[in-house]
């Protein structure tokens, strides 16, 4: 490397890329996902020197997958790939992040600023000298672009970025040229760590939404506390925690929610999602008179369908840039800091406490005299197996609606991709999270299992990714769920249809043939209710010393009351002619 | 579905889905790739109704890679996806189209119009109400976007994008609204095929460039024709055919170019590609004082890091739109007319005519002691083995390379991505190249044999496409190179890197986990020149009755010749500093 003459004045000479994979460390991750490509090589080399893991997964689609799985799991994450092709078969991962509101820093080793000034005619491009097309996509899924193409500036660029990313909980793109991976900048400033603290909400502005949240709030006769996804995305669970406390208010969660809220809590009243709801919750939260909804995400399969049945005029929405109350916006108001002095400030001796309903894994009560495995008596039979601090990975498909009948112990982490729903996801996903759980592990965090519950048509997009759990020895317990092919799309259009059928595969042989020996992988077939209560009672099992593949039948043509429910307004919705 | 007032005008009313399809059937696809979504399902409904069968690959990247090959062999191809989810993870694919210059149509399933209109918070949206961002994206990587939202435009739109991508010879991106698939159009329009015709060149301008043509080939003293990439991809060889047939000048082709030639020709001269090419080849090409370059693309994989040692002063260039004569430009003057007239109009009298050098399959030469299959050895090997009419798919790793040093027999198919260069490409691309050839059987042609190359490392991207040769009954030969990893990015970068090493799979199994009956598959692992020998003179593995899966062993520091000369550039490219 020839010495450039600015790198002189440099206090702490460091390598670009061994600031950007530092700073990285620094926000907490410990793994970094990816693939290599010549354009990122080089960069490859210093995540090793930075205390990185490099996971090296199969693909780029899963490896973005993952590492949406793993900052679900452990707060943010990264991925590296390379320029053209690699980045573009991570987008819809990285896409994926953006409209769940994931942090990833998208990372892409891209040719030389020398060779893009050049406009050359390099592999992975279009042909047409224009180095910027792939920047220009990432941009619309990404909440900030930074090419470090100076090296005066890049410093700033990757700090900027990272803060962005945490901030708003979305993807960041970061553009690596080759040139630049190893420039010398200023080192020092590594000392001082990136500031993420959110800006504070201007006081008075934040004093007057509290006055009004609390003058409604205390006026309620039955309010109750609504779950969503952004305030997990967003951070404010502990401001949330604090508030049921204090409050004791009945708290019930959306689908995107589940997890957020320990479901032993007594004041804990189900999974609200409109007509997809339990009747007993629909009932408790449309009679409410007052529902404080936190991080609302009120997308169509999240709410069965559009199908609340609450009205604005009793709704106080809390957002991470943005409060309503009613039909009044406060713009730039974060929830947060409001949250915090709500829980301060409000007044016990007014608060009006109507009670929820109960909640419970209704296997009993689901169990019919066949001995086919039904989604409406697997779900709740799930919620008995489950442990305290389980991570409970669930894919598109009847998974994701059949899991809403079942009720988390305490602890566990719920990982799914409702809003953007690409179905393969939660293979990529489960890894990325058990590896997030093993990193953790390894700086002290107690274990935890990672349960994953995939369709086979899902599967099949991204099952090489279980060759990326062997090859991190991720005990993930996968329970694959047989009904030969696509079910929900069955039930949204084609019930017979050819297109929603699949392949058949040997799916309890997939481990093997992606790399694994007999004493890493115990392997099932699951055909009916005995077969599963005997598995699901196992002492080996429940312990998932080591990666389990359950391949679990169930009918065809089945699927839980709440995907009934969805596909038929998704099919209305479709259909539906303006004139 | 309610009858439109609009509709009772219409001669022969067909639904818009209908339309699309019967007009795909017409310019030659017969097979769709994709994967269905709720957004397209309804549409999918008239895949069958307009005499296509569906393919449905396992995932979207691998069916657009797929529609990649089928395209190449068939000449156009269809791909359909939905929303979001499903043409993100397609872009890659497609991106790779429309850098190798493939005609692909990418028709996605999306949200009604309704919706759109509501900006309704949909799955597969970004949660923003853009229904736009993702035809936004697609816009950068096709030469057409339809959207089709009005009844009235929509059949003029269709017809239009096809017309483009066949023309351009690049992809176009139709978006098809759930609540417009079965919307009344016209029919009476499909009496009339779409004109795919290219515009003719002005034909004053046309004899203008052809005089300064054939001035110049009269007075070379030893000209040669370098054929490469665009003459396939727009279409040329006929022209490029009769020109050989004609002039009896020596010819060769790029690295891109390979397959365009019959190689069995007495004047075919091999494979140039500067620094990379057998020395007699480089020794002619670069000593010719003329080179008529068709279809030229200069990209650092089709030149050995951009080491032609010819100079513009003695080249004419014919490309799709424009064609260059020394550093005189004609642009708008397609080459496809020059060429006609250059075939009918040069006089043979004056034409001089040095000799080409002998190409042959230098087995014996390559030979050496060990039992090692190297690659030296093994790329000549195959070219013994190679039938006529074979289409041959090759990706990017050592088999790109090494496959310069294969003489083809007549009437092979080269199948690669050496612009692009996307790995796991060629699985997708092996799977509707053969798919491509099965359904011209099927109209009658000849059968011919797709034999498979490709790396350990590129096959662990896309495996699962297996899954879909054999639903089909695909009779693929594949060989999948076993050296432990990414041993083109070992040269580049990283020889003992852990980065560049990948999982130990039980390759061999793959077909049968993904379906595979044992009548439906033979295995071959092959670890020495022996049993290469062996296998390559059998009979029934020749004959190629059944999916065929070879697991070669080759060295992990192995490289074709012209691979470590690339690497090595590309290396020093990457690192090149500005200052
Ligand atoms: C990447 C992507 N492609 C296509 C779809 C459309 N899609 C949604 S669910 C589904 C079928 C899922 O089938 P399976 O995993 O077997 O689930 P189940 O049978 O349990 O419903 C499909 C094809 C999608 N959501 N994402
Ligand atoms: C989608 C994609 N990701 C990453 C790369 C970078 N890349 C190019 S070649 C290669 C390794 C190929 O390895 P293998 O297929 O085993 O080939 P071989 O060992 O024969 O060289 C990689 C990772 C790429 N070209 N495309
Ligand atoms: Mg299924
Ligand atoms: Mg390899």
């Amino acid at each position: 490397m020839s010495v450039d003459i600015r790198e002189q004045g440099l206090e702490k000479p460091v390598a670009v890329a061994e600031y950007l994979f530092r700073r990285l460390h620094e926000v907490g991750i410990r793994s970094v996902h990816g693939v290599p490509g010549d354009f990122n090589l080089v960069a490859l080399d210093y995540i090793f020197k930075a205390g990185l893991r490099w996971v090296g997964s199969v693909n780029e689609l899963n490896a973005a997958y993952a590492a949406d799985g793993y900052a679900r799991t452990k707060g943010i994450s990264a991925l590296v790939t390379t320029f053209g092709v690699g980045e573009l078969s991570a987008i819809n991962g990285v896409a994926g992040a953006f409209s769940e509101h994931v942090p990833v820093v998208h990372i892409v080793g891209c040719p030389s600023t020398v060779s893009q000034r050049n406009g050359m005619l390099l592999h992975h491009t279009l042909g047409n000298g224009d180095f910027n097309v792939f920047a220009n996509m990432s941009s619309q899924i990404s909440c900030d672009v930074a090419k470090l193409n100076k090296p005066a500036e890049i410093a700033g660029q990757i700090d900027h970025a990272l803060r962005e990313c945490w901030i708003h909980s979305r993807p960041v793109y970061v553009m690596l040229p080759t040139d630049m991976a190893e420039k010398k900048i200023e080192g020092a400033r590594l000392d001082a760590p990136i500031d993420l603290t959110e800006p504070p909400n201007e006081g008075e502005r934040e004093d007057y939404v509290v006055d009004v949240v609390l003058k409604y709030l205390h006026a309620a006769k039955s309010p109750v506390i609504l779950v969503d996804a952004c305030a997990v995305r967003h951070r404010v669970l502990g401001e949330v925690h604090d508030l049921l406390e204090k409050t004791q208010l009945p708290v019930f969660v959306t689908p995107m929610g589940k997890g957020a809220i320990n479901e032993s809590h007594a004041n804990y009243g189900g999974v609200y999602a409109g007509t997809g709801s339990q009747p007993d919750v629909a009932e408790r939260v449309e009679s409410a008179d007052l529902v404080l909804s936190i991080g609302a995400l009120k997308s169509d399969f999240n709410t069965a369908g559009f199908s609340y049945r609450t009205s604005q005029l009793k709704t106080i929405d809390f957002h991470s840039d943005h409060c309503t109350v009613r039909y009044s916006e406060y713009p730039g108001v974060a929830m947060r800091g409001v949250l915090r002095k709500v829980v301060e400030r409000v007044d016990l001796a007014r608060l009006s406490r109507a009670p929820s309903p109960d909640v419970r894994n209704e296997v009993a009560r689901n169990r019919d005299e066949s001995d086919t495995v039904t989604q409406a008596w697997f779900w709740p039979r799930v919620g008995e197996y489950l442990r305290e601090r389980d991570i409970l990975v669930t894919e598109t498909g009847t998974a994701n609606f059949g899991i809403w009948e079942t009720k988390f112990p305490p602890g566990v982490t719920g990982v799914t991709q409702i809003l953007w729903g690409s179905i393969g996801w939660s293979v990529g996903a489960a890894q990325g999270a058990a590896l997030a759980a093993q990193d953790a592990a390894a700086g002290g965090a107690e274990d935890r299992r990672t349960v994953l519950f995939v369709g086979d048509g899902s599967f099949q997009l991204t099952a090489q990714e279980v060759s990326t759990m062997i090859r991190h020895r991720l005990k993930i317990t996968i329970f694959l769920i047989y009904n030969e092919g696509y079910t929900i799309e069955r039930f949204i259009h084609g019930m017979e249809a050819e297109y929603n059928d699949i392949s058949r595969w040997q799916y309890t042989e997939v481990p093997t043939v992606f790399g694994a020996s007999d004493a890493q992988v115990r392997k099932f077939v699951v055909k009916t209710k005995g077969e599963l209560e005997k598995l699901l009672t196992d002492k080996e099992f429940n312990d998932a010393g080591r990666l389990q593949f359950v391949e679990l039948w169930m009918p065809k043509e089945d699927a839980p009351r709440a995907l009934k429910i969805t596909a038929e307004v998704a099919a209305r919705n479709n259909a539906k002619m303006s004139d």
